[in-house]
């Protein structure tokens, strides 16, 4: 219950394995030669108008094609990111993100945007960019309300700093439809044809058909979008023409919205199982709230003494495994809270799982007293 | 003839359809799941295999799977390289590994192979590793014979420092079989199993099966491998596990082995259609030797005075590209030579295109006179 894993049996491998040797068949050139960098001119056409609305105008050249969306935030750090430079980032925030960022060593600023005095003007002003996954977000899984999406979209208008929108789970949402992109506010204040404006919005298969194509895309305006397949020029060259093709193919054949409904029930159900459970046994010692999207709980122990590096390694003797709070803090300071998965699971393995970690926080504060 | 392109005929597209279509729906998981970042098991231990040798023990420890030859590079400055580091490089060096590097501004010391005075022990003692392209390196398409061979490798050892061996090309030998690698005859002067010496080895499934597949790979000590591993979290994860089991499906029914006396055939018939045209047209400008594999042919001009890039201008003019010298060139001083693929192109457009070239040199050194 750690990882970020989606469930393996929400894979359309059959689907998919028919799309990969067409795509193959019909296309060596593309999918065995060398591509352009960008990506694909048929992918990104067609991902242009996907993510096209009334208010956002897009074209093949505000898009970029990615090895995976952890390579869209590689590609970031290495185009925004001076070393020492600052990221007002949505915190606590995606792990992977730190990662692609630690070896330029920045300085992060807590963009909490449950905090009451919140200024993102102030916190935007001088960082190079900020950073935010407003759908379900990892680890906290909150879905930012659109006042606080238009604050967001109003701070980078007038600082003038890019603004990432990293939406890897706006697809996986169980109580209710989605609230508009970032992206899609930016476009209704700055009208422009292709897009033009500072926010840069990251997208992925991942989690709506297979990480295992590693497809992800950036959508941005153009320079920026030139400025990415410069960097990534030097990262890998070009995207598999394979998964590319294999990309375009599910698209087109609509696979997305074949399997969604299915991949929400499945996953709404083992939410609720999981925060059945863990009404159940771990009331006494955390609090949380419901998420309505994405794949994770953030459970916040009661008892600010309790230590969930502490907590990790008795859970693990007691044969179950969360993810502490700590490995999302740049700082490592946060040691108070857990992020469980619910995705990867079926029902009764998360009850089971919630039973041996009601086990170890029992034993653990028993010890302690 | 200016890229690095294979030919696309030689894509055994029908047998890689049929590879995928049953990589994805017998593995399903391996394929559409997220992987290990290093690689699938069965894939870093079928390379681990194929590189063995009574020397060279190799274990799946010493082998990282990477999103293209060209992420092997990324990764290596990304671990190796401090801003303003220096690399002793050979010089002078394909143009894919300045991209990778240029954002952290290396110094370069020109490792230049064929100097009367090189001292390889100078040139490596500081620098943050060294990189070489033994095997018809490109752009020059030199070979570079076993004594240097066993002088860099001993110069690494004596110095300490770390030596990439890059070969994309080493399967294209037209004219006799392969030299030995440094990473053997490194494994020769320190035959620890598994391998644990300076030499990281990179090779790729590009230039003998298909680039759009992404697959490379690097082979070198297992604490260097760790380390690349670590990178290799922070750019994309994983590599994808469909383009992973394709090679893997390629490398067990024994695809390369197949298809490369076919490739090489076709390959040396067109290096024999260009050198005999460069001969019949462009002698009087230029000198070059003629390659004994890899994909180019280098050719420096008789006059000092010819500035390719411009002659690149008149070449397009006459509806011919090349590669001019300055682009492989860090500091962009050389300006003397072109680099001319052979293996993209039929042997009658070869010949038009060395047509129209000897056209467009005679028309900018008459307009000089």
């Amino acid at each position: 219950m750690a990882g970020g894993l989606p469930a393996p049996e929400t894979f359309p491998a059959q689907a998919i394995a028919e799309i990969a040797r067409r795509a193959i068949e019909d296309h060596p050139g593309d999918t065995l030669g060398y591509g352009p960098i960008e990506g694909l001119p048929e992918l990104r056409d067609a991902l242009a108008q996907r993510f096209s609305t009334a208010d956002l105008k897009l074209t093949r050249d505000n898009v970029l094609v990615t090895t995976s969306g952890m390579q869209g935030l590689d590609l970031v750090g290495k185009v925004l990111l001076e070393e020492g430079g600052i990221i007002a980032g949505q915190f606590p925030t995606y792990l992977g993100a730190l990662d692609a960022w630690r070896p330029r060593l920045p300085r992060f600023r807590k963009l909490m945007l449950d905090a009451p005095d919140l200024d993102p003007v102030a916190l935007f002003a001088g960082a190079q960019f900020a950073y935010t996954v407003p759908n379900f977000s990892n680890p906290t899984g909150i879905l930012v309300g659109t006042p606080m999406r238009e604050t967001l979209v109003e701070a980078a208008h007038r600082t003038g700093t890019w603004l990432v929108e990293d939406d890897p789970y706006g697809g996986l949402h169980y109580d209710g439809g989605p609230l508009p992109r970032l992206i899609e506010l930016s476009a209704r204040r700055y009208p422009r044809s292709p897009y033009d404006g500072p926010v840069l919005y990251m997208g992925t298969l991942s989690k709506e058909i297979a990480p295992g194509l590693r497809i992800g895309w950036v959508i941005a305006a153009p320079a920026m979008i030139e400025a990415l397949t410069l960097a990534k020029q030097g990262s890998d060259m070009c995207t598999s023409g394979v998964t590319q093709r294999i990309a375009l193919g599910a698209l087109e054949a609509g696979l997305i919205e074949q399997i969604q409904p299915a991949v929400i029930d499945l996953y709404r159900a083992r939410r609720d199982a999981l925060c059945a459970a863990m009404a159940e046994h771990l009331t006494a010692w955390f609090q949380w709230e419901i998420p309505t999207g994405g794949m994770f709980v953030w459970a916040v122990a009661r008892d600010p003494a309790l230590d969930t590096d502490v907590l990790l390694k008795r859970a693990m003797e007691a044969g179950v495994c969360v993810t502490p709070s700590s490995v999302f803090d740049a700082s490592g300071e946060n040691r108070r809270a857990i992020r469980i998965n619910f995705t990867r699971n079926e029902p009764e393995k998360l009850r089971e799982g919630v039973r041996r970690l009601a086990t170890a926080v029992q034993a653990m504060q028993a010890n302690r007293n």
